[in-house]
Parts: structure tokens; C-alpha cells; sequence
């Protein structure tokens, strides 16, 4: 039994590396936010995914220890996808405050990251999701924040913290350095 | 109910930025350090400002602890003013340790962070305080160590982490910024 | 009685620097991963230290545990000489996890670093060692990740965190900085 989190901003090829694991014996990969949204729509908090976002603080953390008391009952080698943090206009919102920590026994922390300008043109040539556009200036700062953060969560755990670089065109090698963690 | 905590290095200009919130309706400004005084000036433990770091550590911690009561009881909307950590000979003495934050239910912290060229004018445009000389190189730790600190806290609260760069000329526009996280 | 924390990764110089404590009145200078080996040898779990990195996640956290309680009962002034972190193939182990620090009573972390190249020069002179090598580019991202943790032990012990550059060249001057720590 594990619990491996997998963390990266939007642009920073999470989901592409994150495909690498789809089908691997053993492995159940678990998107945070679909977990909340399911917890949220059975409560009938919200109708639509966009409407997570939009819930007062106090139910958002109602629904945040709900998913946590789920996974920490999941069994076999759970792979969780998150982000490290979310940029909102009140400022970085962690993934993983200590609240929910609290309720997992994690084994391995993952940050994928990538070279700002890969994330810039990634994102602007995502045209299917509407991305909040971030400044190159804000995103090297939300990175710094992530890295911080990534540290804070692997001393909360007692965990090792491993930072992946997803290079433009280096998928394949990245989804490697993921699999091998694994091992 | 909500307290946000507001936090800054001398000379990023934080209390230039924090005069935007007086008299601003519902909203109660706390200095941490004249609640630390005040308290220790109670029990006699200081007779001046100055005192308060000489103070031997355990009584430190003893008034930090007291404070951390008296804000625990504030109702309203507090905003508490205080540092991220504050350069010390022995080191960066983080301002919200887990013992403080752990009395404290922050919804939102705010760093006030400017370009290093500009908290090293204002500084040394400042006669009336006797502030410590920093290098460029050192400002630079502290902003670094400032930033993780910041990470910390809002993993800790599960609260939003929001960083204003407060540059030369820009006060207005910071004023703004900070204003905009009580809409 | 004082427990301080001395941390730095290879080729910062750790030990040159540490060396100006031996002999000095009142300290007593405690090895971390020598701790961990003396437990983990009673207990017949290695032979060899170099067996401590291959013992089971779940073995190394008892050792830990064990290591942890024997230092809680130490009197004096200690000195642990330990990681900020270790750079492993899962990524980067913290070294003070807070299943560890929540046993101690820090009363001062000192992170010594030096600059990459002077950690990339020493490292490629020590023939003696077989470290791993490692990038300027992860020698950065480790630093980074280092300072990051510094400031969470800090928060975590409410303890000043002073981080002392080690350039080449400049031991006796880093050794006098680190004595000043204990006046």
C-alpha cells in the first residue's frame, strides 16, 4: 500500500504525464478535484464543476475533509492528481494544507514542473480550457511558492519530494523519471 | 469573522499600504509588536519598546503566547500586522510559528514584498528608525526564507497565501491590490 | 541547556566548519547519521552505515523514532550535525521530518551552504567519498529546496534559522560565525 501524490500547474504537462500510469497493474489514479466535485454534486453543494470554486470557504473545507476521509480509506497503490496550488484573486490556496495531510499516510510527493516559457506557450495554445493568464513575473513566483510548498508537505510527511522537469519535447524521458519512482 | 494577517520586511513599505484599511468599516488594524509590548509592559517584563527583544526566550515565548490568546478573543474583521520573520544575529526568527498560528483561525495572508533596490532606497532614506543594514545578498535570503515562511503559513491555515509587490512609485496601486482581498 | 540543529548538504563544508566546536566547553557535538547507525546495528537491522539507505521505509522511521527520543533525553548544549535534506532517487528526504521535531526542543537551526560552484568544485577534489554527482542545475533546485525546509523547521520550533554562506576561501571566517551562535 502507497499513496503517491502527483502536483503541477496548468501548462506544466501533468495530465500527459500522468497517462503514462493509466493501466499500470496495481495503480489507482485518483483526480482530486473530480473526488471533491463527486463529494460536492451528491451533497447538491453544486451542479456543475465550475461551481466548486465558487462555494463559501466554511463548505469547501467540509467538502476538502470529506475527500480526504475517502482517500485514506482507499486501499492498493493510490496515485493522487492535484495541484500544489491553486492561483485564485485571494493569492495561492495550497493543495494540500495540513488539514488533509493530516488524514493521509503519503509515501512519495511529485512536482512536475516545466521551463516557464514551455508553460506560457502551452497555455496560450490551450484553447479548450479558459486559463487564467499569468505573467511569466507571476508565474516564476507560483512556482517558488510551489517548490516551498512541495518542501512543506514532504517535512509534514516525512516523505521524499521529487521534482520533475517536463521539458518541451521531452515527454517520453519524463514520463520515464515518473515510472521509475514506481519501481 | 476573519482575520488576515499582513506581513512584510522593513521598507517594502507595508504600513504606507496598511494606512489604506483605517477607518475602513468593520475592519480592526492590530500591530503584533504594540500587542506585544503592551502585554510585557503589563507584567513588567519591559519598560520600553526596545525591551521586547532582550527579553530572555522563554519569557518571549511565554508573552507570544499571551498574545496569541488576546487575539484568539478579538471579534470582527482583524487584520494583524506583523513580520514574516525578523532578521536576528542568530538568524530569520519566524514571526508566526505553528504555537502562535495554532490559537489563530487566519482566513488570508498577505505579503508585501518590493524589488530589493527599492527596499535598500527606502531604508537608507529613512533616518527617523535605526534600521539594520542589509546587503543586496542578504535582502535576498530574507525575501527567499520570507516567501518559503509564507508557504508555510498557508499550508498550515489552509488559507490563501496573496504576495503584492509593492514597487517605487506604486503605493496607490498596492493600496488597491490590498484592498480588493476585503471585496 | 540548548539544542542546536546544524544542517548543510556535501561539499558545503559541514564538517571543516563543525570542527571549530570540538573541544568547546559545554557542547556536545552528536553526528545524526552515526545515532542512527548505533540504533540500527543494536538492533541487528545493518551491518555496515551504508545499509541504513536500503532499510525499509518502515524500519528507517522506527530507527528514527529511536533516534528521536534518545536525543530528547540528552542534556547540555547538543550540536546535531544532520541533512536539510538527502537527495535520493525518490527525490528529496527531509531530514528533520516532523515526526522528529516534534520531539526536540530546537532552540537554533544554522543551514551552511556555499556557493554551487565551490559545491561542485570540493565535491569532484573528494576522491575519498563516492557522492553522487549531481547538476549545477539540482545542486540549485536542492539549495532552493533546502532554504524551503529551513524555514519550515523554523516555523515548526519557533526557532531562529541563520543560514551561513561558506565561500572558498573563507572557513575561518564561517567557523567565527558559527561560534557567535553560542554567545
Amino acid at each position: 500500500m502507497s499513496m503517491t501524490i502527483v502536483l503541477g500547474v496548468p501548462g506544466a504537462g501533468k495530465s500527459t504525464v500522468l497517462s503514462a500510469l493509466k493501466g499500470k497493474q496495481g495503480c489507482a489514479l485518483v483526480n482530486y478535484g473530480d473526488l471533491m466535485f463527486e463529494i460536492a454534486s451528491k451533497k447538491k453543494y453544486v451542479e456543475h464543476r465550475d461551481g466548486l470554486r465558487k462555494l463559501p470557504p466554511a463548505t469547501q473545507k467540509k467538502v476538502q475533509a470529506e475527500a480526504g476521509d475517502a482517500l485514506a480509506k482507499m486501499e492498493g497503490n493510490v496515485v493522487l492528481d492535484t495541484h500544489c496550488s491553486i492561483a485564485t484573486p485571494k493569492g495561492y490556496l495550497p493543495g494540500l494544507p495540513f488539514s488533509l495531510l493530516g488524514k493521509l499516510q503519503v509515501t512519495q510527493l511529485v512536482l512536475i514542473t516545466a521551463p516557464i516559457k514551455d508553460i506560457v506557450a502551452r497555455r496560450s495554445a490551450d484553447k479548450t480550457r479558459a486559463r487564467d493568464a499569468e505573467s511569466e513575473e507571476s508565474l516564476r513566483q507560483h512556482h517558488d511558492v510551489n517548490v516551498a510548498l512541495l518542501a512543506v508537505y514532504a517535512a509534514f510527511c516525512g516523505a521524499p519530494a521529487k521534482i520533475i522537469v517536463n521539458s518541451q519535447g521531452n515527454a517520453e524521458e519524463t514520463k520515464r523519471a515518473l515510472l521509475s519512482l514506481f519501481d
